[in-house]
């Protein structure tokens, strides 16, 4: 059983709780974060955290740890808990509530797991996606709200689908934990610019992609996904995961694409250099 | 302090908590109910539990007890707390899901609270409201989301209002908590028909107005509300309680109206019928 910390304290995960009044229990209010670790190192630890400290703030919830304080809590997490490719998640949640609807200064979790890698059948055949006409509420911001995205996984297994992709008056905008992207006829790379919640392996897809070909974050209609030649998800557990059919209809030949496979080359030789 | 029913026991308040992989607290995912007790007693509780069972039904969450348990332990906990005027909140969480995304067995949370009666200043003279553009996801579930609602309090300060209408493509839907209802200049009761909780004061409302006034549930745009003769609110805290301003424009001659103080007056009655 993994280490978890909550507040001041490092407890066995069955024994950390919240209390029943706190804004995540009562008003699903809170924020988190979710980064990877390999060998025991966090992957990208500044972007996730400049993420996570600003979600907080936008949700006016306040922390009782500043940045630098969180960072060794989460090495010292990291060196209890030694599970080197792990996901750990920083959760601020609403917090004791004088009236229960006021945000209050948030109860913060540190959770550590062992990660679940993506199927290698996946990885090397693609997924099928479904669309949902949706956006989430404060789409910069990694609330914990994830209502739909969790209701919606019956029709994504009824459809035998893997995900779904919300679309919002006919612009696509992201799936619920990754973004989207599509390599156009025009041999170009376009993912959303709007109403999406700023990646991190999204940001480094954006700074890595122009070595290999020209990339544009505009509106997307669903109808120009339709017509892509490759379309990928980018999320921190999935990194970069070719999307082979939308709808019951093929994108391309049905393969996930040669540009989709030179970004995925691309993000994970910048990883190692990275843990390096 | 009070007595909280949580799972299968009586806890006091401080020691009645989740444990952190609660899909409420790690996805925001949960339905609730609140009804009030007067003299001890539970108003229009069979009401109340119908909405609980199908909002819990709506988003997969499986409940340990049946309605008869359930009101075995509501009738147990009104016993136990002794608050005669009260308000009594019903949580399912998401519960303990194993792959920390789908819906499990909800943890049941049962809280008492002493009621905080509405100002007799608002009773009086009415509030004011803004208008925000948003639906609820899932308007016809309780849901425990309420991360518009919460984050929106700010802007309802900062323009001195007491509360903020939902409101999209131009029609209007409800309050964060509470339902509408607006007289027209033609005598008519309206309230909203689509993309709103079907709220229980709402339907008494709806019952008992035909009384003195012919009523229709139907789509009201935000034109026609700002044109009313009436406008009030309806919710189980605030029963009847009158709108007299909205984003900055008075409603009517800016004071409570008489059809409004009507049915306050034919809600309280039969209410009392209510618990004799």
């Amino acid at each position: 059983m993994s280490w978890i910390y909550i507040n001041d304290h490092f407890l066995e995960e069955d024994k950390a709780a919240v209390n029943v009044n706190d804004l995540a229990v009562q008003r699903g209010y809170g924020v988190f974060d979710f980064f990877r670790t390999r060998d025991n190192k966090p992957l990208f630890l500044d972007d996730y955290l400049d993420r996570f400290f600003n979600s907080a703030k936008t949700l006016f919830i306040s922390l009782p740890v500043n940045r630098e304080q969180l960072k060794n809590v989460i090495y010292a997490l990291i060196g209890k808990n030694n599970i080197p490719e792990s996901g750990i998640r920083i959760t601020a949640t609403g917090g004791y509530s004088p009236d229960g609807y006021t945000p209050a200064q948030g109860n913060l979790i540190i959770q550590q797991q062992p990660l679940i890698p993506v199927s290698e059948e996946k990885k090397e055949h693609g997924i099928k996606i479904i669309t949902h006409e949706y956006m989430r509420d404060l789409p910069a911001v990694k609330s914990i709200n994830y209502v739909m995205g969790v209701w919606l996984q019956k029709q994504v297994k009824e459809k035998q689908a893997d995900d779904v992709l919300y679309v919002k008056n006919n612009l696509i905008t992201e799936f619920p934990r990754s973004n989207i992207f599509m390599v156009n006829s025009g041999g170009k790379l376009l993912t959303p610019a709007n109403n999406v919640l700023a990646g991190i392996t999204r940001k480094k897809v954006l700074a890595l992609a122009p070595e290999i070909l020209p990339v544009a974050t505009v509106d997307i209609s669903l109808h120009e996904l339709k017509n892509a030649a490759e379309v990928f998800m980018t999320s921190t557990t999935k990194r970069i995961l070719p999307v082979v059919e939308m709808d019951g209809i093929k994108i391309g030949d049905g393969r996930p694409g040669a540009i989709t496979k030179a970004l995925y080359k691309l993000f994970t030789q910048m990883e190692e250099r990275t843990i390096k």
